[in-house]
């Protein structure tokens, strides 16, 4: 059995505006956040737990972590106000769920799990999906728990946003998480690729586990998640090309981003085509990896 | 160029429940509803208007038709509210929009178009989708009119729902556009596969366009409409097997329904694997053909 692996991400974008460092003053708290996400993340994977668990916990640690654009500290609607999205897909049943436009829940992706448990629908959204996450035990916050200083001043960092996690487990089974607060300044009610079965988020065991970052309006127009598993099932293509073949479409649908993947065997991939990419990963009992810049890893502590 | 043509569905399911006659005398009203709504279609593409305006003008007709479930007679939700879903694809520009859990807007598909025109966002649920199609000056109505007696009485009729259509025109453009009340009984929030690109509607002028209808939770779990893409660019089958084998998929996903295809070049495909799928097709300046159960059509009038 190949080695259990979980790879997360915090978002995708350019290089931060008006910073002379591009933002690398930021990189210790970031690689700190990373680092936080995936041994929580690895924990559940090391105790022989399911990739399911692994991806759902390690987002809900970059949830409460408000430097990123997911739970707290989520990037503001027009109107002030904080709207998230969140799914998670599960490839050992090839089921999905997806909650959309959601206030209040403390973790989004813990919603989304609940709609996957509650098993009547796959994408819910507002009252109603805030209902199920009531009915399952979630915590929840009010309003202002969710705006941080930050974003109410609109000091928009470099990242469009949005958290994720994929995972293989000791058992060779794949799930993708992933959560976001959208796009700041983003009408009320509009939904990104995060929460929608195969343009943000998807799993097979068969194929590939996805989660996705980046301009969400473009990701939904390529189908992207859902466009790696058919260019690995149906092109007989490598992880690492399919997501690229996928994020060359996306770029020709008007956007730029990328995503984290993990196929059954095999290290995850985490290509992007912006600027930056926070990202981390680990196999289990061995080194963790974080990064923002384009190239190679470094040690997260 | 191949000649202009169009399809459109009025919703897949089993046989009506405690109907000796399996609903056959209802077939007379839903047989003149199909040919109204070709005929609309129809006059767009003849004048040589663009498939996306054909699409939108066919499925308005569906919408305003209480007997199909969307627009006026939309299923209704658990709360006895209707919920309304649809979405339009651009087969020319690759472009989608969708509209979910909207209320009041009399033709769901015109906000959907309105999204598209927007051009900010491609998917909006609830209020902020009203602003959009109320800042289009689209017509609105108040509850009441959506909720027939029909659906009040839980009456059921067999088909889950969804209209759709999809067009090539006389330029050879491909376009897709679908429209639902959702599920009987469905939780408020809920949100199928009917809006959501990739899911229940696609198009692209290199492939197809493709409107789905049946159980939307299995639709969004195989992301059937980009799986018939896929199949066609990846695989290379022909459309009627892209449809079948994207249907296979929703099957093992756990549900059934229909689609309607068009591709560059030959007649539209309308596959389905439950009892009956009301659907209805023509070429420009041919005959129409209409039909609900399996097998031949018939010329509708």
């Amino acid at each position: 059995m190949p080695p259990a692996v979980l790879a997360i991400h915090g978002g995708a974008g350019p290089s931060p505006a008006g910073e002379p460092d591009g933002g690398a003053s930021r990189w210790p708290r970031q690689s700190e956040g990373l680092t936080a996400a995936l041994r929580t993340g690895l924990a559940v994977l090391s105790d022989g737990g399911p990739a399911l668990e692994a991806v759902i916990a390690a987002v809900a640690v970059l949830e409460d972590d408000e430097q990123w654009n997911a739970g707290r500290g989520s990037a503001l609607t027009r109107a002030g106000t904080v709207e998230m999205d969140a799914a998670v897909a599960d490839g050992r049943s090839r089921r999905l769920a997806g909650v959309a436009c959601v206030t209040g829940v403390r973790h989004p992706v813990e919603a989304a799990r609940a709609v996957l448990d509650d098993g009547r629908h796959v994408l819910l959204a507002g009252p109603g999906a805030e209902d199920i996450a009531r009915s399952a035990g979630l915590d929840f916050e009010p309003p202002d728990w969710f705006v941080t200083e930050r974003r109410r001043q609109a000091l928009e960092h470099f990242s469009v946003g949005t958290v994720g996690a994929v995972a293989r487990d000791h058992n060779g089974h794949l799930a993708a998480a992933t959560s976001t607060g959208g796009r700041t300044g983003q009408l009320p009610g509009r939904i990104g690729d995060s929460p929608i079965p195969g343009a943000g988020t998807w799993a097979d065991d068969a194929t590939c586990a996805v989660s996705a970052t980046g301009i969400g309006e473009a990701f939904l127009r390529a189908a992207f998640a859902h466009e790696v598993d058919a260019r690995l099932r149906l092109s007989g293509v490598d992880l690492d090309t399919a997501c690229r073949e996928a994020l060359a479409a996306v770029h020709a649908a008007g956007g730029d981003g990328g995503c984290i993947a993990v196929a059954p065997a095999g290290p995850p991939v985490l290509p992007f085509s912006t600027a930056l990419m926070h990202r981390g990963w680990a196999e289990v009992g061995g080194p963790l990896w974080v990064a923002a810049q384009p190239g190679p890893f470094e040690r997260g502590e």
